[in-house]
């Protein structure tokens, strides 16, 4: 058995059942044992970024690791801006990176880089495997660092001589220790802040956003009148009809300023203390007033579920919980295609158990609250805030999660960074209906010149941020790659269209003209 | 005057006058500057591998650094493949990378990213502005070290406060030290090599490939019999009717030992001894045999004009070049659209002073030698094994010479890296035309599966290297962001879309079906 195959044997062994990938020469020993070697899914992506993005959105869904394929320094470099996303949304992966043969890369080929240099800033854990026999023992150490609470990024380099000689045979997965408990102090001194009468919120993020830690919080919340909270950006929150809502730190900085001016006591649940996502000339960093204390009572790896769980104990909260979501859902909207219009249609027609992509950037803001008493669903977000999460994310749930379907909420200038997502959409049958916003400018950005003080902009300026001349024709993009498509520029249209496309058993995407 | 005004009137007093960008909020000061300050072209991307491809191709023709614009971590991290093969090219190219302000770095905000660490593997320079004062004479600094010989990456990482708040002024290029002559030691003893009778090549490479060196190593072939290689990737090669002609030395092993057999002297004129692009297990990684003895005569930063001059001089060498290219093109193919024929007509159809960005891959292999007589033109190639980077370079190329015809030879695998550089060949009306070698798999890593030794792959394997299934239809694909395009099924088919391409004055994309 050479280095490869035993690496591919221990990733199954570990757990590992799918693998995106888009390999090159260094790893066709690699590609060559995942071809013997039954028990990893592989699914291809024409381009590195959706390879790492997929990863992350498979991650999320099925709160396990996939492995990604990457072909040395530059294909790692194309996968970096979903792996940061990956890191922020603290999402279990394992990267396999090939590299030159140890031997051939003193002479410098014309592939040659520092993989371990640009793999650091957004992994976790980093490592090399010297050689064949290693090769087993460092892939197993891989998942393991992948699986540590609350996730990891774990990017293994796998030199080309380390997958063709000849390995020992397999290694075993180190235990994992599971996420530690809260002290007992820590949270009888959230209660004794919860019981002072004193404004307090709950900020909640990570496993403290799935339905049953939701739940706990809403029952706190019924017997302290805690409001509660979560960041702007999270992995995965769980909503919808009979589920307990948490208000969203609003991204505009006065919005999110007004939202937590009165609150005295903040109580970080797996969270940190709201920042602001890009600072301003004249505004602060920090979201929170001076008169708000932080009290951080759980990190991100702790077990969240236990100390909202010890938290009601200690509280006594009572067995109901406030702030639970009411079935409500709009009909469908007619006339003019709004931003609107589309809230009220996605709401009107989202399936049971969605999972929503949300890369919505400016149009998507307006969606979540129209859609707070629609059937549960899962929703996902940029964490990183590098654009181009969305198509592949989509990939990656549809992969963990079969038969369910995915509505991709995708902004138009966010979509066009890795649009060769759709492809994989394609083959791979994905079921998935993407919804473009297309306002055809980075309109976020038309909002940020003027945030940053930069008034009157000139054409120069305002080129480089209108991706209209010419307009991106999303119809023959997705068609392109195989995807089937259809336009709306009314709601009536998207309506239909939008039915069509959660009618539709493989992916569809919808250009809705705003 | 702001930090981002100082530093952009700086980098027009310094001779820069394009800056291929894709900006984000932390860069808008700097957008605003580039509005207000005449002098720099802005040409936007809508994903920054388009953007650093462009710059590395307007830098291989304008012979002078173009500036990129960059967001933060993950807009560098997008642009990392590229930068890795304008580094490989030995381009000067000026990244200007936006981050957070240096006081809101330590909130950890959702983009914040080790910049320095994701910057140094692709660059020669690094440096972060620490203050709106510095910023001027930071990017002086990395203007000089992008044109310190033989060209060079430099990163400037510019904090949004370093750019809103007050700066001092401007500041002027430094002394940029010039490329240093050869000793005559070293020339007298590359002249000894040349007379002594045994069999010589000069592998030249960098600037040694213009046609004024080129001329100079054809007098001294004339005079000593010598070899003239050149390595098999070369960032711009001068050629064409009436050029003395280079050999290439070959990507595959097999074939580059046997060009390299009967060699007893390699003398490296900015070039250095040909390794193998990839190891292989039972083949060597050095390309020489082991009797060949390498002299490194100039390196890539030295004045190799002048080396080649004063070695000329020192042979006598005649005044007459051998291996002069006579002009000599076919007639165009009919019949079949095979690769053969797809050569054959681009000979004929080639207009005069053409730039070729080649990153054909497997097909584009063919080209080369049947355009060795067609009229006098550049060739541009993929320097680092970053696929990916024909594209944009073909963007970059065109626009540092909007009157020379730009003719891609493009991969599809490889197209599908950057397509969003199509867009902007619209946007700005590139003289471009693509031609898509269609043959719908990654020709080249079916090859390596069998030259790594993987034999008979399985459906697994051969899924992972085949592009098909479905197919992309590169019509559409071209369309959706504003490009006119053609499909070539027959040879006339071709013959007829290519004259249209070239004769039109925008970009056009031709699909060849192979």
């Amino acid at each position: 058995m050479n280095g490869a195959e035993s690496l591919v044997r221990t990733l199954v062994d570990c757990g590992i059942d799918t693998c995106f990938a888009n390999p090159g020469t260094s790893e066709m020993h690699f590609v060559a044992a995942l071809d013997r070697v039954p028990g990893i899914r592989c699914v291809l992506g024409l381009f590195e970024g959706v390879v790492t993005g997929a990863a992350d959105g498979y991650a999320r869904m099925a709160d396990k690791p996939a492995a990604t394929l990457l072909h040395l320094g530059p294909g790692l470099g194309n996968g970096i801006a979903n792996l940061h996303n990956a890191k922020k949304a603290m999402s279990p992966v394992v990267n396999v990176i090939g590299d030159h043969a140890t031997y051939h890369l003193r002479h410098d080929a014309p592939l040659t880089a520092d993989i371990e240099g640009l793999a650091r800033p957004v992994s976790d854990w980093v490592r090399t495997s010297p050689d064949a026999r290693s090769v087993a023992a460092d892939g197993a150490q891989a998942v393991a660092a992948a699986l540590a609470p609350p996730g990891q990024v774990a990017s293994l380099i796998l030199p080309a001589d380390t997958a063709w000689n000849e390995a020992d045979g397999l290694a075993s997965l180190p235990a994992v220790a599971p996420r530690p408990a809260v002290d007992g102090d820590t949270i009888a001194e959230a209660a004794r802040l919860l019981r002072s009468g004193e404004t307090c919120a709950l900020l909640l993020a990570g496993r403290a956003l799935r339905e049953d830690a939701l739940h706990l919080a809403g029952r706190i919340a019924a017997g302290t009148g805690a409001r509660l909270m979560c960041p702007m950006s999270n992995a995965r929150l769980q909503r919808g009809a009979g589920r307990v809502m948490v208000e969203r730190v609003p991204y505009p900085v006065d919005m999110a300023l007004a939202l937590l001016a009165d609150v005295r006591h903040i109580i970080l649940i797996g969270s940190k203390s709201p920042v602001a996502f890009f600072a301003y000339p004249d505004k602060p960093s920090l979201l929170t007033p001076d008169t708000c204390e932080a009290f951080p009572m759980a990190a991100a790896g702790d077990d969240l579920l236990g100390a909202l769980e010890a938290l009601a104990d200690e509280l006594g909260a009572p067995p109901q919980a406030a702030h639970v979501a009411p079935a409500d859902r709009p009909e469908p909207a007619s006339g003019d295609l709004t931003v609107d219009a589309l809230a009220t249609t996605i709401s009107a027609l989202m399936p049971e158990d969605a999972i929503i992509v949300d890369e919505g950037i400016t149009v998507g803001r307006q969606v979540p609250a129209k859609t707070r008493g629609a059937p549960p669903h899962d929703w996902m977000q940029i964490t990183g805030g590098a654009i181009g999460i969305g198509l592949p994310l989509a990939v990656g749930a549809a992969v963990a999660c079969p038969d369910r379907p995915v509505i991709g909420l995708q902004a138009d200038g966010s979509a066009m960074y890795t649009l060769q997502a759709l492809w994989t959409q394609a083959r791979e049958s994905l079921n998935i209906t993407t919804i473009i916003f297309a306002n055809r400018t980075y309109a976020c950005l038309r909002d940020e010149l003027t945030n940053v003080g930069a008034l009157n902009p000139g054409r120069k300026a305002l080129d480089m941020l209108d991706i209209g001349n010419p307009d991106l024709d999303w119809i023959a993009l997705a068609r392109g790659m195989g995807v089937e498509a259809g336009r709306a520029t009314t709601a009536d249209e998207f309506n239909r269209q939008l039915a069509a496309g959660l009618a539709c058993q493989g992916p569809y995407l919808i250009e809705a003209v705003l």
